[in-house]
């Protein structure tokens, strides 16, 4: 009996019985398990997948990591109307290439891991930043769209906000009709800033890699997402000390190049799409992420926190 | 102008402020500012931290890392009456040496990462486990306290419950007045189980590495919280493929042996404390957790997830 009990993960099975057919389980037909978040995206039509533009992807490749292995890390940035200031500079800074040869100098855990010029804080060794980069005020924090471009996630309740939901595949919160802004949702890439009323460059950008950090919201620009490769954010050795600084140079990894998917050789370029969260498609993941039934559930939750509602990405098919 | 803005990090300022006397801000007296979470915390009174016992932290050492650094996980066990069903088991499987040997093999990002038997799967090569485990009944996902053991985080709202808080220092969710379960904070330990009602003997856990997870909750056995050496954990690399568990034996990271603290020599046990979630302090911290006011900040939140006001850990000074 206790033997029976050996078989390894919870985790597992959620995906293994995804993956399985039903036949396999030996039940009555009309009997079919309830679908997973997994199995919905998955049967998900072509039309509900949104391609993303190669000028919104950001291509960033870090040195080889110990075993030669090389590291690429994909960043969606936000569409109009969010974020569109810090978006333009970070524009500008991938196409004069100003990111080549900086370094990701900071890792904390549960927190953020943070790259850029790890020197900018001393005048005589920082790199000159591009001219014409744009200062954007604090008001921009807030983004006002219309009524119907915001989806409602159903069933839930935020403590950080009247209300939540997606606009245009992001994840924002709301307290009036009408005015947004972005969550600190895991993976999510944000500004680093000094004292307000600065509000950063977007050349010091940090990558969400623990638990939601939503105080941070509307303190501090979000500017896009971690859509491919998060793993070689997220698994770095962390800095020592409370801030996850690294205090030995060459404990930094190492940025090769940034640049607009646009600027690569079409065969270069990454064929992402993000799952439109006005589909019905997206509905029904939001509810089947919010009431698990699949076969390792026995409670279903009635309700999902926004950050636990990762928009879905797919390599183009 | 542009220069100015390139100075490094936004969570920098936090606490770099937190560190520097307010002398140095150069403010009126009556503009103090106000204290932040962690300020909170080193002010604490000495009354209001509470002795973790040597036999609720259970020692996990490492292989060391590719550098030759040790590698040491410290677990703080559930308090009663949480989970004992399990917790028992997990002191039975420590004393028995049952972990010696065994590795950490799975890491899936933002999600958990798992260690155990990897073989459990396969009978012919299952490491047997020691008589007299538990069985413990899906009934035991939720726990009776009296009500004064509960105590409520203020101004929050709960997707997943109708309220939340603190039991003994473990974050709780609570749909009816009495009946709490324990919640999937980062860091918080589970017990890896196959189908229901198969809830698990605890020889395979895995620790939170990632967003909360609560849509687990009352559907898999939380049974401790990492307090030290989470970043041993978190920061390993990932495994391929969907669920993260490792194709190649020499990527699991060994488990050289997995101890309760009262059966180490005195010398080698953790001394570790947590403030007191009934306490002043703890209840300022939290306030301060909900509406940050310290410089950094330009809009405090109004509220906090029960995740995000994670319970503070210090060494016995």
């Amino acid at each position: 009996m206790v033997a029976s009990m050996r078989t390894i993960a919870p985790m597992a099975l959620i995906l293994a019985l995804a993956a399985a057919s039903t036949a396999t389980l030996a039940q009555a037909p009309d009997a079919k398990p309830a679908p997973s978040p997994g199995e919905i995206v998955a049967a998900a039509p072509g039309g509900d997948w949104v391609d993303i533009a190669p000028d919104e992807l950001l291509v960033m490749t870090l040195a080889p990591d110990a075993k030669g292995k090389p590291r690429r890390v994909v960043i969606q940035l936000m569409a109009a109307p969010l974020s569109q200031g810090w978006v333009g500079n970070i524009r500008m800074l991938a196409k004069a290439r100003w990111w080549d040869g900086t370094a990701v100098y900071r890792v904390q855990d549960n927190y953020v891991s943070q790259w850029g010029d790890a020197e900018g804080d001393d005048p005589a060794k920082a790199k000159t930043l591009p001219e014409g980069l744009r200062t954007v005020p604090e008001s921009d924090y807030l983004t006002k769209v219309a009524p119907g471009a915001f989806d409602a996630l159903p069933k839930t309740v935020d403590p950080y906000a009247r209300g939540n939901g997606f606009v245009q595949g992001w994840p924002v919160a709301m307290n009036e009709a009408g005015t947004v802004w972005p969550t600190h949702c895991y993976g999510m890439v944000g500004v680093a800033r000094d004292l307000s009323p600065n509000t950063g460059t977007g050349s010091e950008l940090y990558a969400v890699i623990g638990h939601a950090p939503r105080h941070l919201d509307r303190n501090i620009a979000l500017v896009g997402r971690v859509i491919e490769g998060m793993e070689h954010l997220s698994s770095l050795p962390r800095g020592p000390g409370a801030l996850g600084f690294y205090d030995k140079i060459e404990d930094r990894t190492p940025i090769r190049t940034v640049r607009l998917a646009s600027e690569l050789p079409n065969a270069e370029r990454p064929r992402l799409q993000y799952l439109a969260t006005q589909s019905e498609s997206f509905e029904r993941y939001a509810e089947a992420r919010t009431n698990r039934r699949d076969p390792f559930f026995i409670v279903p939750a009635g309700g999902a926190d926004l950050c636990n509602v990762p928009v879905p990405i797919r390599t183009k098919p």
